[in-house]
């Protein structure tokens, strides 16, 4: 029935060439070493799914990268993250199959690996870039750039992709943009500002009234109170909100995580239902790579203890400082600290309920 | 400090080859479709995988090849198969990711496949063969037998894996050979025998004794036990075990059975360890097996419906079939119809005990 | 700052009573068998988790029980779905614990749990009959159903459940009611029957042209495409629909399928993004269950071999035959046979795509 | 058959008491929130599985309390950490279970908690003393030791827990038993010492010979081999390895160390085929406990970002703390510092080897 010439599992997948690029050090210097083999698999295995989530997130990048993104595009952007959890749950479990060789059985071949190191994995780079892993963010690796660590056409790609907009600002510039928080009668900003005072208040007054704490009890309770309202004020004030932007709590813009707390308390709104699942999308993207870092510094410390890497560091403890260090969507988790429940919610206009689902 | 050449991670492991060899059809002919690069490289991966299973399956086969078994070998037997389980575990999981393709956006690309078929994996075909599937217990396919589907040099390799002694033969032997079933002053068979026929006696005495039964429910009871007696009697009889052969309930020698009962009945015994972590590896693997075809199969179900598979067959059918069909140590399952209660296992006399330890 | 007596972890969650009600009988009849701890646990924890998947099914009822669904609960229910799938995912991976108890310490309480059998479990049929398992449709057990092996209260309940609007019954009334498949100058009927026709016109004249063919490839193949050309019309024809109904192909309403397939082609549209995800979630559940069934089959088989089940059925093949013999959503696997690529769809009209979308 | 009175799988699983304790705190004070029963059903089954790990753990514990650990013994305690193992990544995979909880729907009824806090399971500690957490290495929260969140009763338990030997502590008497290393005409420690002495005469002669070196290079090589000569030094003699117990890179007994590396170097032998499975599980379960740690702190830091937790504290940050600093067999971690290649072990004398196999 086909209209294109015939091919064949095997010619399709290109498995001669796929099966032929193993070859183990130890056999080449004449010690082999069994399990050398496993090691090169599991690394080549981890690379063809890099380059899958590339393709994802590219596909995700172009989505997003226009001045308006298509409604109809949001479903498939959801749904090639999902994906990349899928993978990246996949890659998590897969330290536990290289877990399987002990560290005498590295030890084997070990030295022929010199100075080869995962450090080296130009495609995981690509994937931290254009997600929007910063340059000053992340960890140097014996005092030098991760740049150093890689030969030339690949240090070209690499710097390219730090110049090209990543994953983060798309999502910033386009959270940024959401229409809804300043319409017509209202405005986002100050209905939360009051929503939250009054709430403060009502906790204030109740500590105030509560005739079972002791001076020292109440002093305590209103401290907290005024802390939280304080916490608050922070969010919404652009100075304050800058401050905290320079001490790292937050990344994002100051529109972008305004939208991004309303997408939060109003996502039952069917408008929001795909924006909603975007950014639950990015903190398990964020939350499984960390993951995956930190499986990665306890199967390292377990094979090599405290020596030094093939790559020449302490590589355990690179990978440790890598965990959290290197994280991306942090602001998304941050958030969490300014949310009210349900209840408490300024209530949307009508009008303004309207425009956010289908007629 | 190294002794070698230095390398680079990207030279060991051959990346650039590496990722080079994903062609999507639907490019070269002009109509890209996004996800079939996930179906290639979700083969791909599968492929290198299969690649390490066999690897894993030549040591053990290796091990278990020669006249006698090192017993220095036979931790790293089973270690390598319980390597073998991670990666099944692996493969299962791995399932997950391509099912977030859809139907829809398989069919943008399935057209191009034609007629190439995951049935024509010389790889996985291996695997089945080296640990012991046998030729006459294959599905056919289309009426065809699975060599019909692969090209020469390949199937030379297959037919090749067909004449070799597999895991399950190599196993059987090996079985077969344990000493410990017929010593100076105990016959395992005999005193199992005797043991089996104590603990029915019991049985049908506490029957006829229960003055709470009808007496239509004791005569049922007893049958009960008699049939049971009548089964065990069928595994230690020579001509009716022999039926059970015929039966398909066993597929291994009638003094491997004895030794494979002897070892689950036995196997807190120290030099027991060992070999009975080897027979539970083989169930393991066997399931997982049996497990990643029938995940396949549904998810072949979900992709095409009834509609016929590229590689011409009905694959989803095809599948279910091969499920059940294709398990290999099913033996080693069924033998726990015959397994007995700790407290009415034969004493072993302590010479015997003895030499199961260490001095 | 909270106004609710404040209590403790231990009271919150009953600890005391959780902890105090696993009772061993091999303990009670005084012989105490170390394993039957796991075998309560495991179950008790499979009763928890069932209950909170029925929490979950019950809230997805009540979304859809109304008339008319609200647009703002579709997102709610699709994520609670996504929770049932989840804890599916985990009650599959649970079996792996289970299987670290072996056949032969399974065999030292066996007989204290006689007839108990995981059969009874009241809510796990619940489950099935609230995603809309047929009476019908159920394996009978000894010849008996599945109501006869519950005491009284139960069975009212599981009678209540099935006499309830199942899941799969509302989700078939909500599909019937969607409102794109015929509006003003479109018919989606037509539009696809056209549209199939199209494509089969096309393939056959490629088949006529193609002079490499023998007459009786041609042959071969102007069947093949007749075949197709068959099987569509019968989807789209009420008596032939009616036919594949009676065959057990479709078990849905005739506009419901219609709706089903309308959602799978075009769910790029915004309006359709959520019916896609629910669409996809009942698959994913109806997998994950069938799933679960046959590894526990496969568990079973290797605990208790061809052995009666405590029972008094032969547990293994009741669970063989329950694995694909209770599956539920089978018309959404059965629908991709009617799938065609999007180049193919009907294009919808301008005025419906914007009804489709936000304004 | 069955010798006892029967009984229900409900009545045998105390069903109705199980489904019973489920009391969501948002109901009772009149402000339903759906969600609650989740977070009651993930806490319940957590504990429940606490509790099997415990029974595992005791079983364990039996076994090496003994003066002399029976040889039949150990391949149940392995079977038995392997099943500890099973269960605790069904934990972390558990985990992504509770993240289907979004933080706005655990705000709905976070307020009604406090202050319970996970902080307080008595289980979870308990694990942690039983397999031997020092209480001067647990982390305090807000300034406080653990026992002072649990009342009465249960912080005996956790008491006597402390004042009882851990599975730490009767691994390290154990491993300071194994009679192999001293024996007639084999010293262990002199055997590698010498072993080690050679390897890096070796490479310093290497360095020195290299003619393609700078000074420099030379320099900084022989340096880093002196180095690592020190290293190993540090293991052999008794001043220095004090010195690195101090600095709390080991925490076992210089014996116990030795031995551990003496299993680890010839662990083909088959006497030491379970103890190696031994350490090998002990750093399975410490690396499983520590990512189950490390997962809770990503999901904590989800749920309430920076805010303070409901038992008073940041948890996000203690479990942060705690998933490093609560490990318990790092030494085995660190002892890889130490391994070296096969090939350059001391060999063992015949008349040794032949006592460490069977007869």
């Amino acid at each position: 029935m086909a209209n294109h010439p015939p091919i064949s599992y095997r010619d399709y997948l290109k498995i001669e060439t796929l099966l032929e690029i193993q070859k183990p050090r130890s056999n080449e210097f004449g010690h082999p070493a069994h399990d050398e083999m496993l090691f090169i698999i599991t690394h080549q295995t981890y690379e063809l799914w890099f380059k899958q989530i590339l393709t994802e997130i590219d596909f995700v990048l172009a989505s997003f990268g226009s001045e308006k993104v298509d409604e109809a595009i949001m479903g498939q952007a959801v749904s090639k993250l999902h994906r990349v959890i899928a993978i990246l749950r996949l890659l998590v479990d897969q330290v536990s199959v290289l877990e399987t060789m002990t560290s005498m059985e590295f030890l084997e071949f070990r030295n022929y690996l010199y100075p080869a190191s995962g450090f080296q994995s130009v495609q995981w780079r690509l994937i931290e870039n254009k997600l929007g892993l910063a340059r000053e963010t992340r960890l140097t690796y014996n005092s030098l750039p991760y740049t150093a660590f890689v030969s030339e056409p690949e240090r070209d790609v690499l710097l390219a992709s730090e110049s090209q907009a990543s994953l983060f600002q798309l999502v910033d510039t386009w959270l940024a943009r959401t229409p809804f928080l300043q319409t017509e009668g209202f405005n986002f900003k100050v209905e939360l500002k009051n929503a939250v005072d009054d709430m403060f208040t009502e906790d204030r007054d109740k500590v105030l009234g509560n005739t079972l704490l002791s001076d020292d009890e109440r002093k305590k309770n209103i401290a907290a109170v005024e802390g939280m309202k304080q916490t608050f004020a922070s969010l919404l004030e652009p100075e304050a909100f800058e401050k905290l932007r320079v001490d790292g709590i937050f990344r994002m813009s100051y529109g972008a995580i305004h939208a991004a707390l309303f997408i939060n308390l109003y996502r039952d709104e069917p408008i929001l239902h795909m924006p909603f699942q975007l950014l639950t999308a990015l903190q398990d993207i964020d939350e499984l790579m960390t993951t995956w870092r930190y499986r990665h510094s306890l199967m390292a410390h377990r094979m090599i203890g405290m020596k030094v890497g093939t790559g020449g560091s302490t590589g355990a403890k690179y990978l440790k400082g890598a965990t959290e260090g290197h994280r991306i969507f942090t602001d998304l988790f941050n958030l969490s600290t300014y949310l009210i429940p349900k209840s408490k919610r300024p209530v949307l206009p009508e009008g303004l309920r309207l425009k956010m689902r289908f007629n």
